[in-house]
């Protein structure tokens, strides 16, 4: 099989996630930025709501590329010797900065299949991820 | 005088741009990359409309950030020596490819200051500043 | 439209590109790196022949990426006001060196969609992009 | 002595490690990126198996560079201080992200002398190792 049919996220999609993510944010007061990258990690769309720092455009861009090019949610990862800390920080390390231990980065998925990725930036990580969580919900309802 | 008042671009400011350069791009029918950034040259908004290329999206953004941090359009450098290229080049070789001698950046005025740049990319030159153009139109409407 | 569907270059599709492409080289007794890349500039296949040079590898990658991600063969870009130059090499400066304008590299298409790039180097830039060419062929047979 | 003679790990030599390792990860149901590298930890071969993460790419050719250019299997550092997170770390951010404390690199040896490195990404760091280690015994056979 040379190539196999994939769904590919369109700005349109991005849209959605980004707009109930933008509403999810307003209604929590928080400065943030948002990031959507399709399914290679190449931003499809961008906002920085009033103030948010300018330190936060480039985190929430790499949680939203780590998220879609590892097909998982950003954070620590787990280690079965414990020591959590050198895979979590070796693996961005190794990766010239394009995976992130941050929390705050969550995967597009589509009839299953990683589409894109999402990034948030820069509340708590709790407060990240929430929001996260608003623009994923907004893309999955039928 | 130790601090001076300057206005500062908002997301809703950059969203006029965006959606004014988006509606000039509908309307030439190019799919390309609308990249908003503020007078520090930091992300403020961005979209890629649909099948615009994933190459166009870092061309966008530096056309941005060099318009708005050199305030000046992008594009082929004056040179009283009369050796344009060497200074157009030169210039994105000294700053770690952050000005761009590419057309198709445009500084975001406001009260006679420079409060942001936008940066259009993939079509002819040409193309590409007439959409920036046709954003920073519908800033500066009364 | 939240999604659509797009055609994925398979591990095994590359190998039929790279393996035409190092069939042509050796005909043509060639030292040269072959990159074969997804339609997100991610690395698929590759092989350095004996004796390529080290320096290639990243030539050979960058073509790849940029011929995919650009959606067109790598080489010299055509301007209107004859300074080809500018935009020749301001576009490698502008784009973080993922684009080139040194030929070699070539869309990957199938069903009328650019589904990856394959970059070659480095013989000559025509012998470069003649195997190429070979890897591409191969694709394309019925 | 103004020169010595060494072995040279060979395109085919690489591909007899790749070809082991990918036998291996097929056993093993594992989508893995493998990357072999020359003594200089410049790329010889590659294979990303099919739905292997983007992600993967950089990671495995890391943890190859890192293998071969440091003469060492890649992994967490011993310190004598028992502060061995600190050199852990602090080897990648003082070498450009070229070693890494991640396992699943391995020096490829050919009469007691590095030839190169394999990475394998990403599976878990223990069976990236076993994967690693099954390219290189194929190398090794008499």
């Amino acid at each position: 099989m040379l190539t196999r049919n994939a769904p590919k996220l369109t700005y349109e999609g991005a849209l959605v996630v980004m707009n109930a993510a933008a509403a999810k944010a307003a209604e929590m007061k928080l400065p943030i930025c948002i990031a959507i990258v399709d399914d290679g990690g190449h931003l499809l769309a961008f906002a920085r709501i009033n103030d948010a720092k300018p330190s936060s455009v480039r985190v929430s861009i790499t949680k939203a590329v780590s998220a879609a090019t590892r097909r998982a949610a950003t954070g620590p990862l787990p280690n079965p010797e414990n020591v959590s800390v050198l895979l979590s920080l070796g693996m961005p390390l190794a990766s010239d900065g394009n995976l992130t231990c941050v929390r705050g980065g969550l995967p597009i998925m589509w009839d299953g299949v990683v589409v894109g990725g999402v990034g948030i930036s820069a509340g708590t990580q709790e407060q990240d991820e929430e929001v996260a969580r608003a623009g994923i919900a907004a893309l999955q309802q039928p």
